[in-house]
């Protein structure tokens, strides 16, 4: 009998999108496009050097822990190392706050899993970033948005949104945030964590690219000042409201898949509990590569290397959209990160845009995937850290002229 | 205001057991303890030094690939030399049908997440493979049992069940079971081809051990069986009935994490567009290790070494089980894999032995978790791949003296 698959699948499934970011990673393989849609890193910056030594003392020292099963929580050396970092960023926790997870991606997969039910909210800025759409659709949720200025969520919008609704969780990227690169300012995290904890509404906080700042100075992510909070009316740090996430993904390599979460141990021990089921644990050689390439201080002089060459493309793709790209078409100016966010003028459509420039051999991601109820046509997300600058270039060029052309076939 | 997270959590969080498999690997980290609990390969015949000149190559000739994003169905090399491999093991298939997982932990879960909705029924094998039991129950889901004997489901009984229940699919192990260590003869195993063709239920092979047999001839499995059934009414493997899940975690080493599913192309786009949405690809270094390391007949060398040391170990511990344990013991002759399974006189409690066992320094698995519908109180799972010889007779020798005891105190 054939055997009729179609029949046979979860409800779930017609949640599943085909993925925006997977049909891009098709295109950016191309040779000849050059590409401002994926959130790649720049391969030619990869610590490959130190990472071969660093596989290379992990298997001679320690091969038969490096290949072996091991804990669900992940490799201890990685989880103490992280708990020292973040201390520098103001972040105060000890290694059972600290899950490692296989990218952030499965982080977000695992906070769906343990916090979300069928018909729940979940608060996200508008726009707001696709993977972590794409993770919670599969739970069959529903989005509740909170509109953005330049500087993040509104505060008098985050109100409202909490006072007119019953949701999960808030969903938040300060820092140089996916797709607009925007970040937010203290005055403004402050307000959001003050708000979250009158409202009693967790936070999750996703920073995949804080270290990654090309100006100013650091601001304390949302974990830290929840702490503060709390400190103020003597609480613990494990009664916080908080989960974030981060990852070596943007600051070592993506190529590890190694990343984790920082949250109260309660939530910590459901996570672990979800992780077993999905995957047993996060690759140990991987988890151990990545200890040893990052530990004894080299991870923060890549990281200010990464500053260096991530900000001269910043400010050449800038420079660029200035002298090129016509009246009627604006951009952010981020502080850090991997992208910009531009906005064509009304009525254009950056989806129909995506063809004439690929036919040209440049690609982007249309905004709309960032909107879960739908908008965002006109816009559009561009990478700046994954191109050469002559690629920058040359890619602009097209892009300005692909944009002028469309402009004008629509003013005639 | 305190955080109350434990208000918060998905209705699922409470079909999440704490695995016995963590409690397991805790246990088998406290360095005195002799332990058969885990199903942990030998570390001492990693092929470490392999592993580190299949390092050194990957990163030297493609550093930047193997450090980058890749694409959700992984490498494909890696999958081409899958395919290969195959073949010889009788299953015909192309890259399209192969999808990298993060160990089969993960493949279970995403077909789990492809298939799975509240309330669907899954047949198996009773005893089952304890860490689909963890994957599925997340889903909300129901077990059918089909009985067994030491060759496997019983014909009648999967003819029974499959007559008077409506199910999602079949999940089989035909070669060396875990927890039992058994192994399906090929007469039998074209019967439960035949019968779930006949009803149109779809088959999740799970074969991680297929490659490990000490004796006897290697039998077909159920997915290249099935292809022959579809041949003589040719039918295009495409169509075909079994999803195939098969692993380097036994064969080079787990801290890889890196598996792969075999089905129809249709099952393959559901299951990538899940993975997306879980963790967007398997670690790009690990695969291209993994197919750096077992190329050119590197692996095919390496499992022979693994046949011979560990039939060595399941022959010396069937030699200590004749010699130390007492009448009214039984326990299964594997002919592979890395278990096998004790059945203790009915009314013993191997959840109870197990806290005078560890008392006595040795550990192994109760038999009941194995049992998604409860039973089984009497049995426990061995593992001999793990332990040296040496550790193997001392380990016996304290099991058979815990049981001894147990029994006599139980019949004073």
């Amino acid at each position: 009998m054939t055997t009729k698959w179609a029949e046979r699948y979860a409800s779930r499934v017609e949640k599943m999108q085909s993925s925006a970011i997977r049909e891009i990673l098709k295109i950016t393989q191309e040779p000849d496009i050059i590409s401002f849609a994926g959130g790649l890193p720049a391969p030619e910056l990869f610590p490959v050097q130190r990472i071969m030594e660093a596989s290379q003392h992990a298997l001679e020292e320690q091969g038969s822990t490096a290949l072996q099963y091991t804990i669900t929580e992940g490799y201890p050396p990685l989880r103490e190392m992280i708990v020292e970092h973040m201390g520098r960023y103001g972040i105060n926790c000890d290694i059972n706050n600290i899950l490692i997870t296989a990218g952030s991606q499965q982080a977000l997969d695992l906070i769906g899993k343990v916090f979300l039910d069928a018909g729940d909210n979940i608060m996200v800025e508008q726009p707001t970033y696709l993977g972590a759409i794409q993770a919670w659709n599969v739970y069959d949720v529903q989005y509740v948005t909170v509109p953005t200025d330049d500087d993040g969520m509104l505060i008098d919008g985050l109100e409202q949104a909490l006072e007119t609704n019953k949701a999960k969780f808030i969903y938040a990227m300060p820092n140089f945030q996916n797709p607009m690169g925007i970040s937010t300012p203290s005055v403004r995290r402050k307000e959001i964590v003050r708000l979250a904890d009158h409202y009693n509404m967790p936070i999750v906080e996703d920073d995949p690219y804080g270290q990654l700042r090309y100006e100013g100075d650091d601001e304390l992510p949302l974990i830290a000042l929840d702490a503060q909070l709390r400190a103020e009316n003597s609480e613990r740090f494990t009664t916080g409201n908080v989960i974030y996430l981060s990852t070596f993904s943007k600051t070592l390599c993506p190529g590890f898949r190694v990343a984790w979460v920082t949250a109260p141990e309660d939530v910590i021990f459901r996570l672990v509990q979800a992780k077993q089921a999905a995957d047993l644990h996060t690759g140990t050689l991987a988890q151990v590569v990545a200890h040893e390439t990052a530990r004894d201080g080299f991870i923060e002089k890549h990281v200010a290397e990464l500053r260096r060459v991530y900000g001269e493309r910043r400010d050449l793709m800038l420079s660029l959209l200035e002298e090129l790209f016509p009246p009627g078409v604006t951009w952010t100016r981020p502080k850090g990160g991997l992208f910009l966010w531009i906005r064509l003028p009304e009525g254009m459509n950056s989806t129909e845009l995506l063809k004439k420039a690929v036919e040209q051999k440049v690609a982007f991601v249309p905004g709309s995937p960032f909107y879960p109820l739908g908008g965002g046509e006109n816009t559009m997300r561009i990478n700046f850290s994954n191109a050469l600058p002559e690629q920058i270039e040359e890619g602009m060029k097209r892009l300005a002229a692909v944009i002028k052309a469309a402009m004008q076939s629509s003013n005639p």
